[in-house]
């Protein structure tokens, strides 16, 4: 459960929930409901009354800061019948990490180091409000700060080892087949036959994302040996069906994946970006490590940048214009060359909303990568939104690195 | 509420009810509740006993593609006590969107034209899958698709002209003061007495959000006139008190901010990247009409690329390192003077998690702007987090030009 009007009212984005799920999930605890409810004591009340109706854990998130929309910890102690006190371990926390940042401690920061008394105190040692653990008629109810590395860490650190210890959870194994390059259905047409023959314990899930399905296979039993037996068992009978599309498993990105494949080639990569406007190079450089193989990239907006810094020819922009296969391939050599990268892929297109035409309506979109053999482009007619765009590309292009290096590629 | 395990279990990210409740929000329908259930009938059908107790309206998204995990049709039939029939026209469409393609339509797919008898078939001009709108004692039910695109034009063009016909809703207005450079305790402290003493209509919520925050009031009554005005007064009120870190009100975003204050001054903007790998540029980008001020950027990771590209020398490299004031200085003016731009800013530090030594941890990074005139640097001490210190340094350059174009630094 999070807690906050400005979750309702679409004013923040709640990453938070997605998170605790994943880690809940990983340790066999299932999660059966998610719910967000406002600044409102009694939306609370009402809230944790229906939770004990239905499950043994809830994870509330949110509500614990400083300022007066905070209503929480009142709450929880009106719930739970009891009042606040200061702890004095988090109080010294508090008033040490206010030192730290030569700052001055308010009344307000003061006030943080109060928890409920019939509660177990969480230590937080990443912010200023501490963590809660509550246990009633065995079912357990934590609260957690809403800023997202502290509610991580407090998880992590202090709340998942009490699950392990406090629930006997039954086995879950989740297995997820990434593919690329096939809508849907038409991957459900293609493995139809497989997927009717699921044994009742496993569950399959289609999880479309920009150019992107992911398939989910969720086995629920008591042992993790025999799910995941049973996961690899309908891996390997699904493989043959859908193995060109197939780009990686589980965690692995484009942008992971692509990486190993660098690094194993002990090879390097640069980028040219019109259209992406920076959004490739950020994909590359949000792997941690990729100063292995990432060298740089020019983001080439504005004409003179292309013709400048990339080497793209006056004939080629006047002739056939910057959203054009001439001139994602000359900005794609033309990176490759300046950096001197073995690999660079490049972007040029109509991102939108404005600047299309009717020959190269938004949406119209050139990739290229240069390899040191030949250079491939391919043109990708997207949609008529901008964000959307710049994600479709960023994965097609991407994906066409992969293929070029793999030499899985379709002339 | 949302429909899917992959939503529970953390899979996918859910965009579409911060969206939503945003747009009710803002034609005056209070969302009081957000709510994710898994693929189960029983988990949807007591969602939807919960709702006709508590609330009018319900949105429903997701659970509605052409794959056998889709359940929520079903579902509503269950409990509308219908059952499904082809609409013809949602077939037609289905059909043409199909052949437009030049792709194969499927029995699957044939079956997304199947809705139930008893509602209110919403055309969806955009996808495969119909929207549905339930009336019963006088409360709305409505289900959508999940792809965000597709249910964010249903709910533009059929449901909101629906909504607005069926309920006679409250007032309510919101405003948003956007802070940056300021702590959520310290603006409370500053802004106390004026806080204490809002009418009760007026909330006030502090939402803070990567080295920003946003002051949100929120009035409620009968005339958008009174509220808009009640609101205005208190804005004026609390604005001499903090005026020094405002940037901006609702929408407002630090790069459209910026933006328009170059399209005013008819000027140009180049950006130099290290450690932000791109995502300045990408920010700046996601701003619609962009190419009329940015002209680009070289994201150079590698240090071959400060010197060839940005003319960094081997001397500053060698003496002061790739993270320190001497480089990001000429970096900044590397880029403007390459680029030819009025203005530029660089980053470069060390994001984490390695790459950090006793003198510059991970989360040292120096930020820097060139404009005509000087060069102005910033020393950040930030996180251990490389998304968060990637989203830090960010945010921190973009405001670091905004003072150094409007000449509000402090030096």
């Amino acid at each position: 459960m999070t807690i906050g009007d400005e979750i309702l009212f679409g004013q923040i984005t709640d990453t938070n929930t997605q998170w605790i799920g994943s880690e809940l999930t990983s340790i066999g605890i299932r999660p059966i409901r998610k719910l967000s409810v406002g600044d409102n004591p009694q939306d609370i009340l009402d809230a944790l009354g229906e939770f004990f109706k239905r499950a043994d854990l809830l994870i509330i998130t949110g509500g614990l800061g400083p300022t007066k929309d905070d209503l929480t910890k009142h709450t929880l102690c009106k719930y739970f019948d009891t009042e606040l006190a200061i702890n004095e371990d988090a109080l010294e926390l508090i008033t040490s990490f206010f030192e730290k940042r030569g700052r001055v401690m308010t009344e307000l920061n003061r006030q943080q180091a109060a928890v409920p008394l019939n509660c177990t105190y969480l230590r937080n040692d990443w912010g200023t409000a501490p963590g809660m653990w509550f246990e009633r008629d065995g079912k357990i109810v934590v609260s957690l700060p809403g800023v997202p590395h502290e509610m991580k860490n407090l998880m992590t650190y202090r709340v998942i080892p009490l699950l392990n210890g406090f629930f006997d959870t039954p086995a879950i194994q989740h297995k997820i087949i990434r593919t690329i390059g096939i809508g849907e259905s038409f991957l459900a047409e293609l493995i139809e036959n497989w997927e009717d023959n699921l044994p009742a314990h496993i569950k399959l899930a289609y999880l479309p994302h920009f150019g992107q399905v992911k398939l989910r296979l969720t086995a629920t039993g008591e042992s993790f040996e025999v799910l995941s037996n049973d996961i690899s068992e309908q891996v390997a009978a699904v493989m043959p069906l859908i193995s060109k599309y197939i780009f990686g498993y589980d965690g692995d990105e484009l942008e992971s994946v692509v990486g190993k494949i660098l690094i194993d080639q002990n090879a390097t990569l640069s980028t040219a970006e019109s259209c992406t406007g920076g959004f490739v190079a950020h994909k590359i450089t949000s792997i941690p490590g990729s100063s292995a193989y990432f060298l740089g990239s020019v983001v080439a907006y504005d004409n003179e940048v292309k013709k400048n810094t990339l080497g793209v020819s006056d004939e080629v922009l006047q002739e056939f214009g910057a959203v054009s296969e001439q001139a994602v391939v000359a900005m794609a050599e033309g990176v490759r060359k300046r950096m001197n990268s073995t690999y660079s892929i490049a972007t040029s297109g109509v991102a939108g909303p404005g600047g299309g035409t009717p020959e190269k309506p938004v949406g119209t979109v050139w990739i290229a990568c240069a390899t040191p053999g030949e250079t491939h482009s391919r043109l990708l007619k997207l949609t008529n939104h901008r964000p959307v765009n710049v994600e479709l590309t960023s994965t097609y292009v991407l994906d066409l690195l992969r293929k070029s290096i793999l030499q899985t590629i379709e002339i």
